[in-house]
């Protein structure tokens, strides 16, 4: 009997640096691009992913991350963020990634459904107003859940 | 044919920050609230989560995440962490998220069970009395994957 | 009736640190103990645990994680990383947790397959003569998702 293929994927997206929030993007993008069924979930940091004065200035971060190869006392430096961050954007570019609001558009109008967390949302004292007009809703766990159902629950 | 509902969630608390571990209780939490069995397993520093002397010591990180907007040279001040998590625990009390202990209490009195990781457990050399008394077993990695049958394994 | 046994993990290893890295691989390692097959999939500093130059010196992170109950100004010494990464390995060693390249090729011995993300490489620069052999192919994110079918998807 063949395997029964991935039809639906629930990706939480819960990290505000750059490289914490794309993943669960190109995850997301990945799966339209294969038919597959794509909602996403922003939780706690994750929201900025979707909030509109904050989606295009996520950054990378340049401390706590040994993989980065900087040492504390180089990534903490004023404006080293801002530098690592326009240099793996204009990687990002190259393979065209595109920045933030245009790739939650793309990933939108390929079909995929995008949520905030309501806890987050109340714990931030956020509103629908901030978040970029791709949000269907502010849904809580339990909603997320429901939505998920038939499918994998991926949590970035 | 309707899509199969989430029945079982197996939930990996793998952090030890405030924000890196509460988003697994907030999804084991949820999933019981719905009728949905789970499992919470702690491992590496997650651990602490379930460790009597610590689990209410849990601290906000404030350098390594861009997401909190604050320059890893305020971020790294002594105090800082401490304030910044005094902060976050004040937003989710006015939400009714309640601290670590009373909410591993909560989540074990709606059904969840609790797990720890053994190699995580003889790594940092602790023992079943460490943990907080709603910890079920210390369990290895086999031993998840079967507790998981049947559901969804959620890494956070 | 009885619940469906896990059958299959493919497992996403996206962070880059040891203790990041590890998680991905003790699952892996454990699946397969267990006979069910495994996947894994590097991703963004992910990648690094399956470069040949830097599988075995992957690092702890000694600053942005509040449960190393390390100050920031302590974290962040010169050496310091190295000093707590040398600790966690000879801790791991006493569990018989291996060095990197050892562990990736016991998994891979085991039967589990590697893969490295091909969003990652092209913005890395980085060719298949990078990788470690155990490396089975490059292979993007539609592709992931079809070698996925019938198993769980687990991110770390």
């Amino acid at each position: 009997m063949a395997e029964e293929k991935i039809k639906k994927v629930s990706i939480v997206v819960s990290k505000g640096s750059l490289e914490g929030a794309y993943p669960g993007l190109i995850m997301a993008n990945g799966a339209r691009m294969e038919g597959i069924e794509a909602n996403l979930f922003f939780t706690f940091f994750g929201l900025e992913a979707i909030i509109k004065k904050k989606m295009n200035k996520l950054k990378v971060a340049t401390v706590g991350n040994p993989a980065m190869h900087m040492p504390t006392l180089v990534g903490m430096l004023p404006g080293m963020s801002a530098f690592a961050t326009s240099m793996m954007k204009k990687e990002m570019d190259k393979i065209d990634i595109p920045p933030v609001d245009e790739f939650i558009e793309m990933i939108y109008d390929a079909g995929a459904k995008l949520y905030a967390c309501k806890a987050t949302v109340d714990m931030f004292h956020l509103t629908m107003d901030d978040f970029c007009e791709q949000t269907d809703s502010i849904i809580n766990v339990g909603k997320f859940y429901e939505v998920s159902a038939g499918g994998q629950i991926i949590f970035t």
